[in-house]
């Protein structure tokens, strides 16, 4: 077991002391009554199972998104779930626990060391060295995507055949689940949820960009949303560095600096203005140390946020960027950027407000270089527990250069954004702006098990007409709970053949969606009249067409 | 470190000790010019990427699939892509390798350790004990069905307001990656392969098993599959497990048995003789030892293997089962499920050949209590390394009752079938029966960059026609670069426009698909006129419409 202990001995209060199998280890209870390990059905922490409804609408976002991306030529690409934890970037800590967000463990096979060239190591006997390298389980689509660009041209680049200015161009979209070892679950946040995702490899064209907020705009409009409850914010990291620069502070603050600006959704300029002084209590009571800039700085980096803290347009920022006394080059090269993003957008005649520039957003992820971009939706709902949630940010992107450096040994520039599909799919349902209907399948019921080869029969016309249709084959043969079992699947009719009808010619259909609305009748014989007909077996399938 | 540089050391001849980072271990080199580790993009063994004609591929062979499902009235449902490693059920070994088939590791964190009743276990200082449990990737889609369900009931099941006879129905269609840990990967094998699979939990009803053979037949069909490529065999396992009692067989000796004739398709009949009886080599040359069964029951199998060898209908092969001289209980509950089936099949008036019975049919799994099927397919192809390969067994599936029954302690009777979406669209691919055409987008050539505006305007409106459009924003910005991306993205049109074009207010358009078939043409310019026209810009869309 070696390790394990050690490990499980950590959590443990007492260091109860397991051997052999850790699903079944011996344990010291203090008598012969104490339960023994059981098997437990049950999921993992911030994991689901998705229903009919749920989706429903997560393929409804996905194909919509998918749909966007394929028009404006990205093509559809997939890749393995697990990969070499070192390809996908993080660097893993020196015991099997699972840390920084990843959900990594040890290859089970031994395989040759590898250099950076990609020969084998050899130790001094010339025996090759070899490895257990740790696995991880994606945590993005973006990290298996510069592992794919690189892995593709790995051999060009060593024989020297390539070069930034030669690099391929790749246009992708990839949909799937990615997984986070989140330890404290927020509400609405899993350890395990789906993105669908564009990105241009090989172009370090600003077009790509704008394109790429285009995309987005689009992709929220073709999932549903209205297109005046959602924003495309757009920055380029230039700017903000550009100004921190301008205003004095030297550059190893300003990463620090950028973290706090980032929050500014959350903690509001005033919150801000604390963090970056002398700190503050957060709503926990616990003190938030501040960043302790000086007077002069603070309340410059305080200014420059207040004066985009407004609703503008992108031409009035582009001008209030323009106004800023001092510049240097990098806002001059920020400004520029937005500016031809600006011409293309006006180019597509998009209007002002569904696409704004915003240069106080930084946008999380630090391998940014240059536009950021995110879509937020200002809507909000009341959760489950009765707690008012904002949806916020639903979908983000930017330019980044390093990550495909990283495994290429060459700055190759991609560009791209992902839709966080289950808070979308969230967002809709929570905000009634999606009715997913997971409409069931037309229920036979088996009212004469004499007669099933009947029933068979009708099913099979149904089918082939393309309704989906199902025979009752539950245990609880009860008419009550086929019906019961009708309403859990949603079911629009159901059908009832006796020999009666069968010697009638004839089917008595109930319209269950009728009967699930209609709450008013008192009357039973008149609600049965409403809800329920006799036809002609023959008339069936028109009957389900015409009613559906 | 613990346990890793033991586990490390194992598979190194040489029994370097390293220490600290996996990733960067100490090595121990005989000089400093000795290369260091380095990241090398690549991916794991038996791991792919999915390019779009085999997504193209993919989805279709579940969109066809999932639609049939659905007509049959299955719910769509997800599940997580790791569980508990109890859960899925399989017993994990006492150390932190992967065996038995599947990827699983140690939990990052410490859970308490629960009791069968789902209690959380406590030692003798009232402590709650807590445990590191396994987790898994999931190896198929039924036994996460089988903890999704009893989870769901689990509650009712530990109050005692649940039994076999009260157990809710469930059927859901699911479909996904699931993933084997195989250290020998043959071709055509992977370690992440994609399954779309129906189930119905909760009904004993033998007329969901023939439900389940109507229903791989037609998905085959909605694949696309010739009515006459394919097979959907079916047998009983109670007809084989009564035969070999009533051949006087040992019932300890049944699973051995039944594993050999499992092989049945790989080895024939003279392999099975052998591996009966006194044994035989294998390929390889190595000795496969025998069962050695004694003479009378070896000729008693080999009689009733003989007999259902060659096609025969389904009635033909129910008389056969019949005229048995012996009979007992299994094989008579055996005869009357395929009764059933054949009869329900009938009322579907289902022919005898797509549907067949096969008695000596065994179908892998264990866990398997009744019907089984399993789809073949008798076509061929030539690999990629010029061998003829069968492509055989595509899908299977059939009645099991002991998956559930471990997590809920009841006996909760199931039934479905898994379709291998991977090995299918190989079928597909390489049988030439499915033409993925995975069409690109109409690429705008970027020949006047001062244009770019006009060809964004150009590409806005073939969009809003929904046609595919994509602006070329490669680094290598030649003409000829610029088709070859167009030739890679199986782009059907290239749309050139200059300042010549801009002003007589038309467009060049190239048809790249006519020029990639026509070939015979040797004069350039009539090749020229045949595959490129200039026509005015308004009669774009309806230019490329017509010519798609």
């Amino acid at each position: 077991m070696g390790g394990t202990d050690g490990l499980f001995g950590k959590h443990n209060p007492l260091h109860v002391t397991f051997a052999g199998n850790t699903l079944r280890p011996y344990l010291f209870f203090h008598d012969a009554m104490d339960p023994q390990p059981g098997i437990v059905p049950r999921k993992i922490k911030g994991f689901r199972d998705i229903g009919p409804q749920m989706n429903e609408l997560r393929w409804h976002i996905i194909r919509a998104a998918a749909g966007i991306y394929r028009l404006y030529g990205f093509e559809h690409w997939d890749t393995p779930l697990l990969e070499y934890a070192d390809n996908l970037g993080k660097y893993l800590p020196d015991a099997d626990t699972v840390e920084e967000g990843i959900y990594s463990f040890h290859n089970p096979e031994a395989e040759p060391m590898l250099a950076g060239d990609g020969r084998e190591i050899r130790n001094e006997w010339d025996h090759v060295v070899m490895n257990r390298y740790y696995l991880a389980l994606r945590y993005d689509l973006t990290a298996p995507l510069a592992r794919l660009y690189a892995e593709r041209l790995w051999n060009d680049s060593l024989k020297g055949g390539l070069s930034p200015d030669k690099a391929p161009l790749f246009r992708r979209y990839q949909y799937g689940p990615v997984f986070r070892y989140e330890y404290k679950l927020d509400p609405g946040r899993f350890r395990e949820f789906w993105q669908v995702d564009f990105d241009t490899v090989g172009s370090s064209d600003q077009h790509v960009d704008a394109e790429a907020c285009m995309i987005l705009s689009r992709a929220m409009e073709a999932i549903g949303l209205p297109a005046d409850s959602y924003q495309v914010k757009v920055n380029n990291r230039k700017i903000l560095k550009g100004f921190l620069s301008v205003a004095g502070i030297p550059e190893q603050r300003e990463d620090a600096i950028l973290r706090v600006i980032d929050k500014l959704d959350k903690i509001g300029l005033p919150g801000i203005e604390s963090e970056l002084g002398k700190g503050r209590p957060d709503a926990s009571g616990a003190f938030v140390p501040g960043l302790n800039l000086g007077q002069n700085e603070l309340s410059r980096v305080m200014a420059f946020l207040e004066k985009f803290s407004g609703t503008a347009t992108r031409t009035e920022v582009l001008s209030a960027i323009r106004s800023e006394k001092q510049m240097n080059n990098d806002l001059e090269e920020g400004l520029n950027e937005l500016q031809t993003i600006h011409d293309v957008l006006n180019a597509w005649e998009m209007d002002e407000t569904r696409i704004v520039f915003d240069p106080s957003l930084v946008r999380g992820m630090s391998y940014y270089t240059g536009p950021v971009f995110e879509v937020v939706s200002d809507l909000s709902y009341t959760d489950h527990r009765g707690r008012q949630r904002k949806v916020g940010s639903i979908c983000g992107g930017g330019r980044y250069d390093g990550l495909v450096e990283r495994l290429l040994g060459m700055k190759i520039p991609a560009s791209g954004a992902s839709i966080g599909v289950d808070r979308l799919a969230e967002l809709l349902m929570m905000t009634g702006q999606y009715k997913a209907s997971a409409a069931g399948p037309v229920l036979i019921l088996v009212f004469d098990t004499t007669l099933l080869n009947e029933y068979h029969i009708i099913a099979h016309t149904l089918r082939e007409a393309g309704i989906d249709t199902e025979i009752y084959f539950g245990a609880q043969k009860g008419l009550k709970k086929q019906m019961a079992y009708a309403d859990r699947k949603n079911s629009p009719f159901a059908v009832l053949m006796g020999e009666d009808e069968l010697k009638k010619g004839s089917v008595t259909v109930k319209d269950l969606r009728l009967g699930r609305e209609t709450t008013d009748i008192k009357d039973k014989e008149e609600w049965k009249n409403r809800v329920q007909s006799e036809i002609p077996r023959d008339q069936l399938i028109g009957y389900i067409r015409e009613h559906l």
